[in-house]
């Protein structure tokens, strides 16, 4: 397992890791496999989704906060209750597929870290599988 | 990894994609491990739910649509910002257990392919690895 | 693969099965590897999250509760079409690595199952998979 560092510089931050990821799977020497990305936070997580539109982030984060926002009356009075609801919502593990030693992602995909109550200094742990030849 | 195809006919629908991803199961010849389902598109999801009864497919994207209206004033200007919202929520990757050479479902439950921005001709990769004998 | 039981006791409920899935891994032997988590019903999730606080749990509940009213006008008639609907935004698979034979977690993590449509007898299903040495 290897873990990357993220640094976030706001309570609500869309971060592109797929270079890092990139890095771990270039250096594990792996061909085909599958690729896991794991957020070991409970008021962060992580997704897949546009990179070449920054607005598309920013929407992202806007409606979270609409749905989920942080000044509702909250059992738990850390004042971070929200972020712990939407790191739920968006997840806190996904997978992308190796080939080739690349990372196959879509044409507008990157891998996202999103902070939900930063800024802070975080971390991702990335495992790498093999798949079978199909 | 293997490539499918999804042919979506509406702007939102949700498509029963098991028997494809079953067909490269088989083909595989995979007797026990793990199948990964992985969707390539930022406007569109994948998730395990109902396959017996159609109406809560229409209830998903009902709701959906309420909590993400696609007319509200997003930053991304190409008139899916609620679909690039909807796929981070429902999620772009998902797993199924494989058994005996067949995917390991719940009694109700079908692998479906989520349109938020169609219609469209859309892609889903999958990849299979053996897991350990337990 | 390896079948877990579940008895959740409420309509609602989150209950921690982080050590109940230790254990699966335990018996695997496993030392490095990816231990996946899949809930094989369409009115209950998995999710990780804070086990630290129970209140936590709560907010998660109620806020489900108050995005997804069990109460609005469904075309599913059965009386569960918010659970189906909770049930695809929280998800019902998840991985969670295993490195020197233990589940590694967050240090506030754990890991639940989610019940939107109980009290009932569950089950959740388990598979492990090696990992390449990184």
């Amino acid at each position: 397992m290897t873990e990357l560092t993220v640094r976030t510089s706001k309570r609500e931050e869309i971060v592109d890791i797929t270079d890092q990821i990139q890095k771990v799977v270039t250096q594990s020497g792996t061909q085909d496999g599958v690729c896991f990305v794991f957020c070991p936070h409970t008021t962060a997580a992580v997704c897949v989704n546009e990179n070449a539109d920054p607005s598309v982030k920013v929407d992202i984060l806007d409606q979270l906060h609409r749905l989920i926002p942080p000044n509702l009356r909250y059992h738990h009075t850390e004042g971070n209750a929200d972020a712990h609801i939407k790191a739920v919502l968006v997840g806190n593990s996904l997978f992308v597929p190796i080939v080739k030693g690349r990372l196959k992602l879509g044409t507008w995909q990157g891998i996202f870290f999103c902070e939900f109550d930063g800024p802070r200094t975080r971390h991702v742990w990335v495992q790498i599988t093999p798949s079978i030849s199909q």
